[in-house]
C-alpha cells in the first residue's frame, strides 16, 4: 500500500486527487494537507466525501510528511513546492508537484513568466516532466516529477506527433484553447462567480499565458529546435474540460494518411489516448471524469492547414489523474491502475 | 461472472447501466439492446465509450436474451417490459425492470395513471419493489424486480422513517421535487432543447405526475393505511440530480431528537444513505455520479412542520445504480459491489 | 426629467436600475453611488455600459445627494438606508429603499430576523410598502417607499388574492421558492462561485429566511389576522428568475372557477400581472428582463389543495423594475413608463 | 408606421425580430408567418409574448404579404426566400432576407457550399449585402437586402479594418469562433438537447462551415483580391453570444498604434461598434440583448501576430437587430431607432 500525502488537498485538483485515490487499490491517503482549513474535517469542506473521509485537514508540514508518506503530491500555488523541497525530503520520499515549479528547465524563463524567484533551481535538472506518454521511462526512476499543466497536457499531446514527424511548420502553430471554470481554482474571486461566468465566453491572458513556454519547451524537444507559438485560453461556462483547437501549416507531402500514421506511431499503444476515427472530433463531455485524451483532426485543404483538436478533463488528465498515472509509474504499478475511470455522461 | 443483457441500452439510464457495469468486477455485459440503433456501434452512439465498448447494438429480443443472460435490465418506456416478459423468460433469467410496469400492485391504478393497458398483470403479485433499503430480503429471492422511479426513490427514503415512526401526519405530506434534465430522457423533443431548459425553472405535471401513486403506495405501507399526498416535480437546468423538499405536520412530541432517532433506526447501517449532521442539508452536487442518498431535515417550530430534504443522482440511485444494487442482492454479492463510486465534484 | 441618484449602483440590483433608467424617457441618473468603486468609471465595473455611461462612481453621500436628486434609490445592504435617512433628507427628496429596512412595520420583528438594531424606527410608520399592485394609492403620496424583496413580491402576489377572498386556509400555506443566483449578490464568496452553484440545486435558510415575516405581514393584512407560514428558498443554477410554488388547503367551495375569479378581481387590470390561461403554468424564462409577474395554478383535487405558482425576474419585478414602477407612481407618470420591456428569450 | 411582415417568425431569429419590433416606435408587425404553427396563437408558441402579441400565426404567403407590408423579413431556411421572391413582389415591397440566399455574389459558390440549386440568381446582382457599417449607402437604396450571418458579422467587422489598411497578411487569417446554442435554431434535434450541449464544448463543421465563403468574399473586397482563410466554429453551453478570436500575421510596421488607428478610421463614428480600450477584451455577456459589436485586440510580439477579438449577440447584431438596422436605413430612419437596447447583465 502506497502511503500518500497531499499538500493542498482542499483545492479542486487536490480534491480530485482524493476522489481518485480513494478508489485506487494500492494507495492510501495519510495526510490531508490544507493551509486554509487546518483541523476542520475534510468532509466538511467537501460534502461529497461525507462518510468516505473521516480525517481532518492538517498543516502543510512537508518535513514531517516526508517521514510518513511514500509520495507527496503538492497541489499548491506556484512557488510553494520549490520553497519546501530539499535534499533531505527527496531522500525520504517521492514528490509529484502539480504546480509549475519544476516544469521549465530554464530558471530564467520561469522567473520571467511567473514573476517570482525560484527557490530551488538546483532541482530543475533532476526533475522529470511528467507527461507520461512522452517521458515514461524517465518518470519510472524519478524522485521529483513536475506534473504538467492542464492546457499544456492537452496541447502538447495533440501536436507532439505532428511536430516530431515533421508534418507541420513549427513556427505556424496557433493553439486556441477553451477551459471549464474549475481550472480557475476555488478562490473566492469576483470573476469566478456564477453570474459572471455563466452565459458568456471570453479569452484571457492573451499573448501572455504562463502555459505558453511550457508547451514551447516540450514541442521544441520534438522539433529539435526552439519555437514560438501563439496560445489563447478561453473561459467556458462549464465545470470541467479542456478543448485545444490547434492550427498549423502542413509541410509538403503531409496529408491525412501521414498525419494518422504519425499519431499512431506515437500513441497506438497508449491506453489513455484515444485517436478518434476519421470524421469524428473530440468533445470535452466524452472525457469527463476520466483520464482519457481524445484527439481528432481535419485537413483544411483550401488553406493547406491542419486543424488538430484535443480534449481532456482538466482535473483528471490535466491534473490529478495524470499525477496518479505518474505515481503508478514511479512505484512500478500498472500505469492505469485505479485510473480505468469510465467517462461520466451526461 | 454475471452475464448481463440490457434492453434499452442507448437511453440515458441504459448508458448509465453500461458505465457502472463496466466498472463492476462481477458483471459482464453480453447484450447492448437498442431499438433505434440496431447494428450501430455502441461507442458511436456514446462517444465516452470509445475503446471501452466494441459491441454493436442489437435488437430487443428478450426471448433469445433470456438464454444468454443471467439477468436482463429493461430500461425502456412504460409498457414494453410487461409486453415481453413471460413465464418462460422468468424461468431462465432474472429481470430488473427500470420502467414503471411492475411498481404498482394495483393494476387499476397503473392503468389510470399511465393510460395504457397492462399486458402482464399476472406478475404484479410476484414482482418485488426494488427499493433495497426497504425490501432487501424480498429482493434477494426475486426473479422479477421493479426498480423504483427516480423521484420516488428520493421521496420515499426521505419520508419513510418519519411515517413509519408516526412522527408526521400522513395526510399533510407535500413533496416539492426538483430534477436535472437527464430525467426527461434522450428523446429529441423541443421542450428539452438546451435553449428551452437553460436559464429557467418550471413545474410540470402538477397534481398529476405518475410517480405520485408509487410514493403513496410505499408510504402507505409504512403508515399502515392508504394516504394521498401532493407531489410537484420541477425541471432544473442541470444534467443530473434530484432534490426532494418534503413538508409535513409534526405529530405531538415529534421533535428533532425523535426525528433523528427515527432516521437512525431505519438507516444507521445503510451504506448508501448518508444522514447529514445537524445544520447540514443535502445538495445534489454532493451525490453526483454516486449511489448515495443524502438526507437532512429542519424543524420549522413556528409552524410545527418538518422540512425533510433528500438528494440523489437520478441516473444512479434513481435508476441504474439502484438496479445494480438490486442485482447484487439477487445474486448474493456484497450489496455495494461495484457501487462504491465517489461523487464527482465539481 | 426626474433626477435620480443611486446608492449602491454597482451591485446587481443597482446595475439593473441603471439598465432600466437609461431606457426611461423621463429619468436621468445624476449619481452613481458605490462604496467599493469610488472614482472608478462605472463602465469599467460593468462593461455592458461602455459608451452608455461615462460617469465615475461616487461616494455614498446621501446628504449631498438629497440636494441634487429628486429621488434616491438605495440598493444597499440592510441597515445602511436606515442609518442615513433623516427628516432633512426626506424634506428635500424622495427615497426608494431596496433593502429591508422599512418593509416590516414592527421594529422588533425586524431586529429579531435581521439581527441588527434599527437606526430609524421613527420612519417605519411613514414608510409605504411598495408593492404597487396592492398599495398603489399610498405609494403615490409617499416620501419613503420600502421596495419589497424578490421572493416576497413573487410570493405575495401569487397568494394575496386567494387569502383575501378567503379561498384558502392561511395556516396551511407553504411556499417552496427557487431563485437564480443573481439574488445572492455580487460579493466574492465561495458558495457563489460558478463551480459551486453550477450543476446543483439546494435549499438554504430553511425555516429561517428573512423574507418570511415580510410575506406573513402582507398576507396577514389580506387575511385580516396574523398568520405563520413555511417558506423555503432554493438556489438554482441560472442567472435570473424566481419561481414560487405555493401550497395551501382549499376552503369549502373553493374551486378553480372561484380561484380564477379571485385573481381577476384583484389583477384583471394590472399591466404587469399576467394570469395564465388554464393549463398553462409559469416558467421563469418567459419573464426574463421584464417587469411581468406570471401566475398560474392547478387544483389538486385528490388532496383538496391548490398549487399556485408565480414567476418573476428577481432583478426586475423583484428589485429594480418594481423600484422604477414605484418611482413612476410617486412622480405621477404612467405606471409602466419605461417598463414595457419585452421578456428576452432565449 | 412601417408595416412589417415576418416569414419564419417562430424560429429564434424570428422571435427576436418580434421582440425588437414590438419596442420599435416606427414599426408595426402585420404578419406573423410560420409554416409549423399556422392558426396557433403566437403567444402560445412563445409564452414571453403573452398579452403582448394577440395575433395568430399565418401561412407563408409572400405574394399576399407583399401587398400588406412595406417590408418583409424572411427568417427561414436556406433556399426559401430565393424560391419565393420575384419581380412583382420586389416592385411592391422591400425584402430583408436573413438566410444566406443572397449573400454570395457568385451563384456557383452558393450552390457548392449550400448544396442546393439557387432559384433566383437573377437577383444576386441587385441584392445588397446588409452589413450596415460597411455598405450603408447601398443599403439605403436597396429593395433586397441580404442580412449577413451571425459568425460572419462578427468576423468581418473584427478583421475588415486590418485587411483594408493592409496591416495583416490576408493569407494568414484564422478565425476560431464560439457560439451560443440559439445559433443552432429551434429544431428538435438530439445534438441540441440540454444534456448533450451542457457541460461540454466542441468544434463542428471544421474546414467546411458555410459562413467561410461569405467572410472570404467580404474581406476579399477589403483586400482588393481574393483570399482563403480557416474558419472553425464551436458550440458553447450558453444561450446567446458569439466570440470570434481572429489570428493573423502582422505586416511590417503594423504595431498597436497602427491597428488602433485602422479601427478608428473605419468605426470611430459607429454607434454599434465599441472599440474597447487597451487592455480590455470582449466578452459575449457584455453585449447580450443589444446590437453592439465589441472589438479588442492584443499584439503577440513574440510571434508577430495579432489576436483580434469580436463579440456580439448572435440573435441581435448577428440576425434580428442587424435586420432592423437595415430596415431603418432602407426607410430613412435614424439607424439606431428602436435599437438602443442596453445589454442585459447578468
Amino acid at each position: 500500500m502506497i502511503r500518500v500525502g497531499i499538500i493542498g488537498s482542499t483545492g479542486y485538483a487536490g480534491q480530485e486527487l482524493v476522489r481518485i485515490l480513494l478508489q485506487h487499490p494500492q494507495a492510501q491517503i495519510v495526510w490531508y494537507g490544507s493551509r486554509s482549513y487546518i483541523d476542520e474535517k475534510y468532509a466538511d469542506v467537501y460534502r461529497n466525501m461525507f462518510r468516505l473521509v473521516d480525517e481532518k485537514c492538517m498543516a502543510e508540514d512537508m518535513d514531517q510528511l516526508s517521514s510518513e508518506a511514500d509520495v507527496i503530491f503538492t497541489a499548491t500555488p506556484q512557488g510553494l513546492c520549490a520553497s519546501l523541497v530539499n535534499v533531505d525530503i527527496l531522500s525520504k520520499t517521492k514528490v509529484i508537484d502539480l504546480s509549475a515549479d519544476f516544469r521549465l528547465k530554464d530558471v530564467n524563463i520561469y522567473e520571467k513568466w511567473y514573476g517570482i524567484e525560484h527557490k530551488a533551481p538546483q532541482f530543475l535538472g533532476e526533475a522529470v516532466y511528467g507527461l507520461c506518454e512522452i517521458n515514461r521511462e524517465d518518470i519510472r526512476g524519478a524522485r521529483l516529477v513536475a506534473n504538467p499543466g492542464c492546457y499544456t497536457t492537452c496541447s502538447i499531446l495533440t501536436l507532439y506527433p505532428l511536430v516530431k514527424a515533421g508534418l507541420i511548420d513549427p513556427d505556424s502553430i496557433i493553439i486556441d484553447a477553451k477551459s471549464g471554470t474549475s481550472g480557475a481554482g476555488r478562490g473566492a474571486k469576483l470573476p469566478n462567480l456564477f453570474c459572471e461566468v455563466n452565459e458568456s465566453i471570453k479569452a484571457y491572458s492573451v499573448a501572455g499565458h504562463r502555459h505558453t513556454p511550457e508547451i514551447e519547451e516540450q514541442l521544441g524537444y520534438a522539433a529539435g529546435r526552439s519555437l514560438a507559438l501563439t496560445f489563447t485560453p478561453h473561459l467556458v461556462p462549464m465545470n470541467r474540460g479542456i478543448l485545444a483547437t490547434c492550427y498549423a501549416k502542413l509541410n509538403n507531402g503531409a496529408d491525412a494518411e501521414a498525419v494518422r500514421a504519425a499519431y499512431e506511431a506515437c500513441f497506438a499503444d497508449e491506453y489513455f489516448i484515444r485517436l478518434l476515427p476519421e470524421g469524428s472530433l473530440p468533445e470535452t463531455r466524452w472525457t469527463e471524469g476520466s483520464n482519457f485524451v481524445d484527439i481528432g483532426f481535419k485537413i483544411d485543404a483550401r488553406t493547406n492547414r491542419i486543424v488538430a483538436i484535443g480534449a481532456i478533463d482538466n482535473l483528471v488528465k490535466g491534473a490529478a489523474g495524470q499525477a496518479v498515472q505518474n505515481m503508478n509509474l514511479m512505484f512500478g504499478l500498472e500505469e492505469n491502475e485505479g485510473l480505468k475511470l469510465v467517462p461520466l455522461f451526461p
